[in-house]
Protein backbone atom coordinates (compact mmCIF):
# COMPACT_ATOMS: atom_id res chain seq x y z
CA UNK A 1 0.00 0.00 0.00
CA UNK A 2 1.08 3.50 -0.63
CA UNK A 3 1.14 6.29 1.71
CA UNK A 4 -1.55 7.79 0.17
CA UNK A 5 -3.93 4.78 0.57
CA UNK A 6 -3.37 4.43 4.21
CA UNK A 7 -4.09 8.15 5.12
CA UNK A 8 -7.45 7.63 3.21
CA UNK A 9 -8.03 4.94 4.81
CA UNK A 10 -7.16 6.07 8.52
CA UNK A 11 -9.41 9.10 7.89
CA UNK A 12 -12.38 7.68 6.20
CA UNK A 13 -12.58 5.00 9.77
CA UNK A 14 -12.21 8.96 11.55
CA UNK A 15 -16.32 9.58 9.99
CA UNK A 16 -15.16 12.63 10.59
CA UNK A 17 -16.61 15.63 8.19
CA UNK A 18 -14.22 17.19 6.05
CA UNK A 19 -12.45 20.00 7.80
CA UNK A 20 -11.95 23.53 6.33
CA UNK A 21 -8.76 23.83 7.67
CA UNK A 22 -6.77 21.12 9.62
CA UNK A 23 -2.95 20.14 10.29
CA UNK A 24 -3.55 16.53 9.54
CA UNK A 25 -0.73 17.30 6.76
CA UNK A 26 1.56 14.97 4.66
CA UNK A 27 4.68 16.80 6.56
CA UNK A 28 7.73 15.08 4.64
CA UNK A 29 7.86 12.37 2.15
CA UNK A 30 5.83 11.53 -0.85
CA UNK A 31 1.94 9.77 -1.34
CA UNK A 32 2.77 7.52 -4.37
CA UNK A 33 5.34 5.75 -1.75
CA UNK A 34 5.06 2.21 -1.11
CA UNK A 35 4.94 2.05 2.95
CA UNK A 36 7.19 -0.61 4.22
CA UNK A 37 5.95 -0.57 8.21
CA UNK A 38 4.48 2.16 10.07
CA UNK A 39 5.43 4.24 13.52
CA UNK A 40 2.88 5.88 15.45
CA UNK A 41 4.27 8.11 18.32
CA UNK A 42 3.51 11.39 20.17
CA UNK A 43 6.00 13.33 17.88
CA UNK A 44 8.78 12.71 14.94
CA UNK A 45 12.09 13.83 17.28
CA UNK A 46 15.04 12.88 16.16
CA UNK A 47 15.12 9.91 17.92
CA UNK A 48 12.05 8.89 16.46
CA UNK A 49 13.14 9.02 13.15
CA UNK A 50 16.40 7.10 14.10
CA UNK A 51 14.68 4.17 15.51
CA UNK A 52 11.58 4.27 12.68
CA UNK A 53 14.82 3.52 9.70
CA UNK A 54 16.35 0.97 12.34
CA UNK A 55 12.59 -0.85 12.26
CA UNK A 56 12.95 -0.68 8.12
CA UNK A 57 9.62 1.05 8.85
CA UNK A 58 8.68 4.29 6.19
CA UNK A 59 5.48 6.11 7.63
CA UNK A 60 5.73 7.74 10.98
CA UNK A 61 2.05 8.66 12.29
CA UNK A 62 2.92 11.83 14.39
CA UNK A 63 0.19 13.41 16.71
CA UNK A 64 1.84 16.72 17.41
CA UNK A 65 4.24 18.64 15.17
CA UNK A 66 7.42 18.00 13.26
CA UNK A 67 8.66 21.27 13.01
CA UNK A 68 8.03 23.13 16.20
CA UNK A 69 5.35 25.31 15.88
CA UNK A 70 1.28 24.53 15.65
CA UNK A 71 0.99 24.39 11.80
CA UNK A 72 3.81 23.10 10.69
CA UNK A 73 4.90 25.90 8.92
CA UNK A 74 8.88 25.97 7.58
CA UNK A 75 9.08 29.52 5.72
CA UNK A 76 10.86 30.95 9.54
CA UNK A 77 13.06 27.99 8.95
CA UNK A 78 14.90 28.00 5.45
CA UNK A 79 18.32 28.82 7.50
CA UNK A 80 17.70 27.15 10.27
CA UNK A 81 20.25 24.72 10.98
CA UNK A 82 18.45 22.28 13.60
CA UNK A 83 15.45 22.15 10.52
CA UNK A 84 18.09 21.73 8.07
CA UNK A 85 19.53 18.59 9.46
CA UNK A 86 16.44 17.25 10.29
CA UNK A 87 15.17 17.47 6.82
CA UNK A 88 18.43 16.00 5.75
CA UNK A 89 17.83 12.82 7.95
CA UNK A 90 14.09 12.76 6.50
CA UNK A 91 14.82 12.80 2.74
CA UNK A 92 18.44 10.77 3.50
CA UNK A 93 16.04 7.92 4.58
CA UNK A 94 12.84 8.44 2.32
CA UNK A 95 10.56 9.11 5.72
CA UNK A 96 7.56 9.90 4.99
CA UNK A 97 5.22 11.91 8.08
CA UNK A 98 1.65 12.07 8.24
CA UNK A 99 0.13 14.18 11.21
CA UNK A 100 -2.65 12.65 12.90
CA UNK A 101 -3.68 15.00 15.22
CA UNK A 102 -7.49 16.79 14.28
CA UNK A 103 -8.86 13.64 13.06
CA UNK A 104 -8.06 11.75 15.80
CA UNK A 105 -9.54 13.64 18.78
CA UNK A 106 -12.54 14.72 16.44
CA UNK A 107 -13.64 10.43 16.21
CA UNK A 108 -16.07 9.49 18.47
CA UNK A 109 -15.01 8.34 21.02
CA UNK A 110 -11.88 10.65 20.55
CA UNK A 111 -9.08 7.92 20.10
CA UNK A 112 -6.43 9.78 22.30
CA UNK A 113 -8.74 9.67 25.23
CA UNK A 114 -9.61 6.38 24.83
CA UNK A 115 -6.15 5.20 25.39
CA UNK A 116 -5.83 7.13 28.38
CA UNK A 117 -9.06 6.07 29.52
CA UNK A 118 -7.58 2.14 28.86
CA UNK A 119 -4.02 2.77 30.06
CA UNK A 120 -5.90 3.93 33.90
CA UNK A 121 -8.94 1.07 33.79
CA UNK A 122 -11.52 4.40 34.07
CA UNK A 123 -14.12 2.90 31.66
CA UNK A 124 -16.28 2.20 34.45
CA UNK A 125 -16.09 5.29 35.98
CA UNK A 126 -17.19 7.16 33.27
CA UNK A 127 -19.66 10.06 34.27
CA UNK A 128 -22.45 9.59 31.17
CA UNK A 129 -23.58 13.41 31.06
CA UNK A 130 -20.16 15.23 30.94
CA UNK A 131 -17.23 14.27 28.64
CA UNK A 132 -14.08 13.60 29.99
CA UNK A 133 -15.39 13.43 33.73
CA UNK A 134 -15.03 10.68 35.76
CA UNK A 135 -16.40 9.73 39.43
CA UNK A 136 -13.71 7.61 41.12
CA UNK A 137 -13.85 6.29 44.64
CA UNK A 138 -13.01 8.61 47.11
CA UNK A 139 -9.05 8.94 47.02
CA UNK A 140 -6.66 11.63 48.65
CA UNK A 141 -5.33 13.59 46.14
CA UNK A 142 -1.56 12.23 47.11
CA UNK A 143 -2.53 8.83 46.08
CA UNK A 144 -4.53 9.26 43.41
CA UNK A 145 -1.36 11.47 41.57
CA UNK A 146 1.11 8.57 42.76
CA UNK A 147 -1.60 6.50 40.54
CA UNK A 148 -1.23 8.28 37.34
CA UNK A 149 2.35 8.90 37.56
CA UNK A 150 3.06 5.20 38.03
CA UNK A 151 0.47 4.44 35.29
CA UNK A 152 1.32 7.20 32.95
CA UNK A 153 5.27 6.82 33.61
CA UNK A 154 4.95 10.43 35.09
CA UNK A 155 8.88 11.24 36.73
CA UNK A 156 7.75 14.56 38.67
CA UNK A 157 3.70 15.76 38.83
CA UNK A 158 2.82 19.35 39.67
CA UNK A 159 0.03 20.19 41.86
CA UNK A 160 -2.03 22.91 42.67
CA UNK A 161 -4.46 23.13 46.12
CA UNK A 162 -5.59 20.72 48.36
CA UNK A 163 -2.97 17.90 48.85
CA UNK A 164 -4.67 16.80 51.81
CA UNK A 165 -8.64 16.46 50.38
CA UNK A 166 -10.06 13.41 49.25
CA UNK A 167 -11.31 13.65 45.13
CA UNK A 168 -14.20 11.81 44.00
CA UNK A 169 -14.91 14.57 41.04
CA UNK A 170 -11.98 13.86 38.21
CA UNK A 171 -12.03 15.82 34.77
CA UNK A 172 -9.57 15.27 32.71
CA UNK A 173 -8.05 17.64 29.51
CA UNK A 174 -5.10 15.69 27.55
CA UNK A 175 -2.25 17.48 25.65
CA UNK A 176 -3.22 21.46 25.01
CA UNK A 177 -6.26 20.59 25.70
CA UNK A 178 -6.48 22.05 29.38
CA UNK A 179 -5.22 25.38 27.87
CA UNK A 180 -8.84 25.40 26.80
CA UNK A 181 -8.94 25.20 23.01
CA UNK A 182 -9.30 28.57 22.58
CA UNK A 183 -11.17 29.96 25.64
CA UNK A 184 -9.25 30.11 28.77
CA UNK A 185 -12.12 30.21 30.77
CA UNK A 186 -13.28 26.40 29.48
CA UNK A 187 -11.44 24.14 32.21
CA UNK A 188 -12.71 26.44 35.32
CA UNK A 189 -15.66 26.68 33.64
CA UNK A 190 -15.83 22.99 33.62
CA UNK A 191 -14.22 22.38 36.74
CA UNK A 192 -17.87 24.53 38.38
CA UNK A 193 -20.23 22.87 35.84
CA UNK A 194 -19.34 19.45 36.73
CA UNK A 195 -18.74 19.82 40.48
CA UNK A 196 -14.90 18.69 39.99
CA UNK A 197 -12.96 17.89 42.89
CA UNK A 198 -9.56 17.31 40.77
CA UNK A 199 -8.45 17.96 37.29
CA UNK A 200 -5.89 15.94 35.73
CA UNK A 201 -3.74 18.81 32.78
CA UNK A 202 -1.55 18.01 30.00
CA UNK A 203 -0.67 21.73 29.56
CA UNK A 204 -1.16 24.72 31.69
CA UNK A 205 -0.34 28.46 31.66
CA UNK A 206 0.45 29.67 35.49
CA UNK A 207 -2.27 32.90 34.68
CA UNK A 208 -5.16 30.93 33.82
CA UNK A 209 -6.04 27.50 36.01
CA UNK A 210 -3.41 26.99 38.74
CA UNK A 211 -4.41 30.60 39.70
CA UNK A 212 -7.92 29.80 39.78
CA UNK A 213 -7.44 26.06 41.63
CA UNK A 214 -4.81 28.04 43.95
CA UNK A 215 -7.52 30.76 44.94
CA UNK A 216 -10.14 27.73 45.76
CA UNK A 217 -7.63 25.89 47.96
CA UNK A 218 -6.99 28.91 49.67
CA UNK A 219 -10.69 30.10 50.03
CA UNK A 220 -11.10 26.40 51.65
CA UNK A 221 -12.61 24.51 48.81
CA UNK A 222 -11.76 21.07 48.20
CA UNK A 223 -10.06 21.61 44.51
CA UNK A 224 -7.05 20.39 43.04
CA UNK A 225 -5.14 20.11 39.93
CA UNK A 226 -2.69 17.20 38.78
CA UNK A 227 -0.58 18.86 35.92
CA UNK A 228 1.56 15.60 34.15
CA UNK A 229 2.14 17.48 30.94
CA UNK A 230 1.35 17.10 27.30
CA UNK A 231 3.67 14.19 26.05
CA UNK A 232 2.89 12.16 29.26
CA UNK A 233 -1.27 12.39 28.52
CA UNK A 234 -1.50 12.06 25.00
CA UNK A 235 1.72 9.38 24.09
CA UNK A 236 -0.69 6.86 25.65
CA UNK A 237 -3.25 7.17 23.12
CA UNK A 238 -0.41 6.80 19.97
CA UNK A 239 0.71 3.35 22.04
CA UNK A 240 -3.25 2.05 21.57
CA UNK A 241 -3.36 3.35 18.52
CA UNK A 242 -1.19 0.34 16.84
CA UNK A 243 -4.36 -1.86 17.57
CA UNK A 244 -6.39 0.30 15.97
CA UNK A 245 -4.24 0.45 12.71
CA UNK A 246 -3.46 -3.16 12.67
CA UNK A 247 -7.20 -4.01 12.47
CA UNK A 248 -6.64 -1.48 9.12
CA UNK A 249 -3.93 -2.72 7.74
CA UNK A 250 -3.01 -6.20 9.07
CA UNK A 251 -0.41 -6.88 6.17
CA UNK A 252 1.94 -3.76 6.89
CA UNK A 253 4.19 -4.09 10.19
CA UNK A 254 3.27 -1.15 12.40
CA UNK A 255 4.75 -0.33 15.88
CA UNK A 256 5.17 2.19 18.34
CA UNK A 257 8.17 4.47 19.39
CA UNK A 258 8.01 6.47 22.20
CA UNK A 259 8.90 10.27 22.16
CA UNK A 260 9.20 10.41 25.63
CA UNK A 261 8.53 13.49 28.05
CA UNK A 262 10.97 16.16 26.82
CA UNK A 263 11.81 17.76 30.30
CA UNK A 264 14.65 16.50 33.14
CA UNK A 265 13.80 17.72 36.49
CA UNK A 266 16.14 18.90 38.53
CA UNK B 1 -3.00 60.51 48.10
CA UNK B 2 -5.80 59.05 46.38
CA UNK B 3 -5.24 55.31 43.98
CA UNK B 4 -6.03 57.55 40.94
CA UNK B 5 -3.06 59.81 41.81
CA UNK B 6 -0.90 56.90 42.16
CA UNK B 7 -1.61 54.89 39.17
CA UNK B 8 -1.41 58.35 36.79
CA UNK B 9 2.16 59.10 38.67
CA UNK B 10 3.39 55.56 37.94
CA UNK B 11 1.87 55.39 34.26
CA UNK B 12 4.08 58.89 33.63
CA UNK B 13 6.74 57.47 35.05
CA UNK B 14 7.17 54.41 32.35
CA UNK B 15 7.23 56.91 29.71
CA UNK B 16 4.88 54.51 27.24
CA UNK B 17 3.24 55.93 24.33
CA UNK B 18 -0.39 55.70 24.93
CA UNK B 19 -1.75 52.12 24.77
CA UNK B 20 -4.57 51.71 22.47
CA UNK B 21 -5.64 48.73 24.53
CA UNK B 22 -4.66 47.47 27.65
CA UNK B 23 -4.60 44.82 30.64
CA UNK B 24 -3.35 47.72 32.95
CA UNK B 25 -6.82 48.31 34.62
CA UNK B 26 -7.96 49.09 37.91
CA UNK B 27 -9.66 45.60 38.39
CA UNK B 28 -11.00 46.27 42.03
CA UNK B 29 -11.79 49.36 44.24
CA UNK B 30 -12.18 52.61 43.62
CA UNK B 31 -10.07 55.67 41.87
CA UNK B 32 -10.56 57.86 44.72
CA UNK B 33 -10.41 56.18 47.47
CA UNK B 34 -7.24 57.41 50.00
CA UNK B 35 -4.52 54.70 50.01
CA UNK B 36 -3.18 53.67 53.32
CA UNK B 37 -0.59 51.09 52.21
CA UNK B 38 0.56 49.43 48.78
CA UNK B 39 1.78 45.92 48.32
CA UNK B 40 3.55 44.46 45.37
CA UNK B 41 2.88 40.98 43.77
CA UNK B 42 2.99 38.79 40.96
CA UNK B 43 -0.76 37.27 41.71
CA UNK B 44 -3.13 38.82 43.59
CA UNK B 45 -4.26 35.75 45.17
CA UNK B 46 -6.54 35.02 48.25
CA UNK B 47 -3.69 35.25 50.37
CA UNK B 48 -1.73 38.17 49.20
CA UNK B 49 -5.19 39.96 49.40
CA UNK B 50 -5.09 38.53 52.97
CA UNK B 51 -1.88 39.59 54.28
CA UNK B 52 -2.47 43.29 52.66
CA UNK B 53 -5.10 43.40 55.35
CA UNK B 54 -3.05 42.27 57.78
CA UNK B 55 -0.59 44.90 57.03
CA UNK B 56 -3.42 48.17 56.77
CA UNK B 57 -2.22 48.78 53.39
CA UNK B 58 -5.36 48.96 50.64
CA UNK B 59 -4.16 48.98 47.24
CA UNK B 60 -1.63 45.64 45.60
CA UNK B 61 -0.14 46.55 42.67
CA UNK B 62 -0.29 43.21 40.51
CA UNK B 63 1.49 42.08 37.86
CA UNK B 64 -1.08 38.90 36.74
CA UNK B 65 -4.30 38.59 36.44
CA UNK B 66 -6.79 39.10 39.55
CA UNK B 67 -9.60 36.78 37.52
CA UNK B 68 -7.76 33.89 35.95
CA UNK B 69 -7.83 35.37 32.38
CA UNK B 70 -5.56 37.50 30.48
CA UNK B 71 -8.32 40.41 30.52
CA UNK B 72 -9.19 39.59 33.87
CA UNK B 73 -12.94 39.39 32.40
CA UNK B 74 -15.67 38.47 34.68
CA UNK B 75 -18.64 37.81 32.34
CA UNK B 76 -18.55 33.69 32.81
CA UNK B 77 -17.72 33.46 36.55
CA UNK B 78 -20.94 35.15 37.52
CA UNK B 79 -21.99 32.19 39.54
CA UNK B 80 -19.04 31.23 40.32
CA UNK B 81 -17.94 30.17 43.84
CA UNK B 82 -14.47 31.05 43.89
CA UNK B 83 -15.11 34.16 42.13
CA UNK B 84 -17.77 35.62 44.20
CA UNK B 85 -15.73 34.46 47.74
CA UNK B 86 -12.83 36.05 46.74
CA UNK B 87 -14.68 39.62 45.67
CA UNK B 88 -16.39 39.38 48.68
CA UNK B 89 -12.79 38.99 50.44
CA UNK B 90 -11.92 41.86 48.29
CA UNK B 91 -15.21 44.26 48.63
CA UNK B 92 -15.05 43.77 52.83
CA UNK B 93 -12.17 45.07 53.04
CA UNK B 94 -12.01 47.91 50.50
CA UNK B 95 -9.46 46.86 48.73
CA UNK B 96 -7.77 48.09 45.49
CA UNK B 97 -6.05 46.26 42.80
CA UNK B 98 -4.22 47.63 40.21
CA UNK B 99 -3.05 45.41 37.20
CA UNK B 100 0.79 46.92 36.08
CA UNK B 101 1.90 44.10 33.15
CA UNK B 102 2.15 45.95 29.94
CA UNK B 103 3.60 49.36 31.28
CA UNK B 104 5.93 47.48 33.40
CA UNK B 105 7.69 45.34 30.31
CA UNK B 106 7.03 48.56 28.10
CA UNK B 107 9.44 50.77 29.96
CA UNK B 108 12.86 50.85 28.61
CA UNK B 109 14.67 49.01 30.52
CA UNK B 110 11.81 46.61 30.71
CA UNK B 111 11.32 47.16 34.93
CA UNK B 112 10.96 43.03 35.48
CA UNK B 113 13.67 42.55 33.51
CA UNK B 114 15.78 44.86 35.15
CA UNK B 115 14.61 43.06 38.44
CA UNK B 116 16.03 39.66 37.68
CA UNK B 117 19.22 40.79 36.04
CA UNK B 118 19.97 42.76 39.55
CA UNK B 119 18.93 39.91 42.09
CA UNK B 120 21.24 37.63 39.13
CA UNK B 121 24.30 40.07 39.23
CA UNK B 122 24.29 39.55 35.24
CA UNK B 123 24.47 43.07 34.55
CA UNK B 124 28.29 42.86 33.58
CA UNK B 125 27.20 40.30 31.25
CA UNK B 126 24.92 41.74 29.25
CA UNK B 127 24.73 41.72 25.28
CA UNK B 128 25.17 45.32 24.12
CA UNK B 129 23.68 43.89 20.78
CA UNK B 130 20.81 41.66 21.68
CA UNK B 131 18.42 42.02 24.32
CA UNK B 132 17.65 40.04 26.69
CA UNK B 133 21.27 37.68 25.99
CA UNK B 134 24.12 37.61 28.26
CA UNK B 135 27.62 35.94 27.34
CA UNK B 136 28.74 34.26 31.17
CA UNK B 137 31.84 32.62 31.60
CA UNK B 138 31.75 28.92 30.54
CA UNK B 139 29.61 26.97 32.87
CA UNK B 140 27.98 23.33 33.19
CA UNK B 141 24.26 23.26 32.29
CA UNK B 142 23.43 21.64 35.87
CA UNK B 143 25.83 24.31 37.18
CA UNK B 144 23.25 27.22 35.38
CA UNK B 145 20.31 25.42 36.79
CA UNK B 146 21.26 25.43 40.24
CA UNK B 147 22.71 29.10 40.25
CA UNK B 148 19.39 29.70 39.13
CA UNK B 149 17.32 27.95 41.10
CA UNK B 150 19.02 28.65 44.57
CA UNK B 151 19.04 32.40 43.04
CA UNK B 152 14.93 32.39 42.53
CA UNK B 153 14.23 30.03 45.17
CA UNK B 154 13.31 27.58 42.54
CA UNK B 155 12.20 24.03 43.91
CA UNK B 156 12.37 21.78 40.82
CA UNK B 157 13.42 22.92 37.22
CA UNK B 158 12.63 21.33 33.67
CA UNK B 159 15.67 21.02 31.77
CA UNK B 160 15.55 20.11 27.79
CA UNK B 161 18.62 19.05 25.86
CA UNK B 162 22.42 19.08 26.59
CA UNK B 163 22.71 18.49 30.06
CA UNK B 164 26.45 17.76 29.50
CA UNK B 165 27.59 21.00 27.64
CA UNK B 166 29.19 24.01 28.82
CA UNK B 167 27.11 27.01 27.85
CA UNK B 168 28.46 30.72 27.83
CA UNK B 169 25.72 32.05 25.35
CA UNK B 170 22.40 32.49 27.33
CA UNK B 171 19.28 34.33 26.70
CA UNK B 172 16.63 34.58 29.23
CA UNK B 173 12.59 35.45 28.44
CA UNK B 174 10.68 35.89 31.49
CA UNK B 175 6.77 34.83 32.30
CA UNK B 176 4.64 34.36 28.78
CA UNK B 177 7.51 36.20 27.11
CA UNK B 178 9.25 32.16 26.10
CA UNK B 179 5.41 31.34 24.57
CA UNK B 180 6.90 34.09 21.78
CA UNK B 181 4.36 37.18 22.34
CA UNK B 182 1.98 35.80 19.78
CA UNK B 183 4.57 34.06 17.54
CA UNK B 184 5.39 30.25 18.58
CA UNK B 185 8.66 31.02 16.35
CA UNK B 186 10.36 34.02 17.98
CA UNK B 187 12.43 32.13 20.75
CA UNK B 188 13.57 29.71 18.84
CA UNK B 189 14.46 32.53 15.90
CA UNK B 190 16.51 33.83 18.79
CA UNK B 191 18.36 30.85 19.67
CA UNK B 192 19.16 30.93 16.21
CA UNK B 193 19.78 34.39 15.29
CA UNK B 194 21.74 35.42 18.68
CA UNK B 195 23.93 32.09 19.02
CA UNK B 196 22.70 30.66 22.03
CA UNK B 197 23.64 27.86 24.15
CA UNK B 198 21.02 27.93 26.75
CA UNK B 199 17.49 30.00 26.95
CA UNK B 200 15.98 30.15 30.40
CA UNK B 201 12.32 30.24 30.37
CA UNK B 202 9.24 31.01 32.35
CA UNK B 203 6.11 29.57 30.60
CA UNK B 204 6.44 26.59 27.93
CA UNK B 205 4.39 24.71 25.73
CA UNK B 206 5.91 21.45 24.56
CA UNK B 207 5.18 21.74 20.91
CA UNK B 208 7.64 24.55 20.20
CA UNK B 209 10.76 25.36 21.89
CA UNK B 210 11.16 22.70 24.05
CA UNK B 211 10.80 20.06 20.41
CA UNK B 212 13.21 22.63 18.98
CA UNK B 213 15.70 22.09 21.34
CA UNK B 214 15.36 18.71 21.96
CA UNK B 215 15.67 17.85 18.42
CA UNK B 216 18.99 20.20 18.40
CA UNK B 217 20.26 18.59 21.51
CA UNK B 218 19.78 14.96 19.30
CA UNK B 219 21.29 16.00 16.64
CA UNK B 220 24.55 16.78 18.57
CA UNK B 221 24.25 20.62 18.90
CA UNK B 222 24.96 22.52 22.20
CA UNK B 223 22.02 23.40 23.20
CA UNK B 224 19.30 23.34 25.97
CA UNK B 225 16.63 24.91 28.31
CA UNK B 226 16.03 25.74 31.85
CA UNK B 227 12.54 26.08 32.15
CA UNK B 228 11.48 28.07 35.88
CA UNK B 229 8.11 28.85 35.43
CA UNK B 230 6.33 32.28 35.05
CA UNK B 231 5.61 33.78 38.76
CA UNK B 232 9.68 32.30 39.54
CA UNK B 233 11.07 34.27 36.72
CA UNK B 234 8.75 37.19 37.33
CA UNK B 235 7.80 37.78 41.07
CA UNK B 236 10.87 39.06 41.79
CA UNK B 237 10.56 41.73 39.17
CA UNK B 238 7.88 42.90 41.57
CA UNK B 239 9.74 42.26 44.71
CA UNK B 240 12.34 45.24 42.95
CA UNK B 241 9.62 47.40 41.80
CA UNK B 242 9.39 48.66 46.34
CA UNK B 243 12.40 50.79 45.61
CA UNK B 244 11.09 52.83 42.28
CA UNK B 245 8.15 53.01 43.77
CA UNK B 246 9.63 54.34 47.31
CA UNK B 247 11.72 56.87 45.31
CA UNK B 248 7.92 58.04 43.73
CA UNK B 249 5.91 57.97 47.00
CA UNK B 250 8.14 58.40 49.49
CA UNK B 251 4.98 58.68 52.02
CA UNK B 252 3.49 55.91 51.84
CA UNK B 253 4.50 52.03 53.40
CA UNK B 254 5.24 49.69 49.91
CA UNK B 255 6.20 46.68 50.96
CA UNK B 256 6.15 43.42 48.51
CA UNK B 257 4.16 39.95 49.52
CA UNK B 258 5.10 37.37 47.23
CA UNK B 259 2.51 35.10 45.67
CA UNK B 260 4.91 32.14 44.94
CA UNK B 261 5.13 29.29 42.88
CA UNK B 262 1.62 27.79 42.71
CA UNK B 263 2.94 23.97 41.97
CA UNK B 264 4.06 21.56 44.59
CA UNK B 265 6.33 19.09 42.92
CA UNK B 266 5.52 15.32 43.68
Amino acid sequence: MIVKEIVETIVNSCRVPPLDRTCDLLIAGDWQCEVTGIVTTFMATVDVIRKTVEKGANLIITHEPTYFTGWDKTDWLRDDPVYLEKVNLIQNHRINIWRFHDHMHLTEPDLVYEGLVRELGWQIYRDPREKHCFTIPKTPVGELADFLKAKLQVSISRIVGAMDGNVERIGILVGGGSLGLGREEMPMELMHRANLDALVCGEILEWTLPAYVRDAYQLGMNKSLIILGHNRTEEIGMKYLVDWLKERFPAIPIEFVEAGDPFVYR
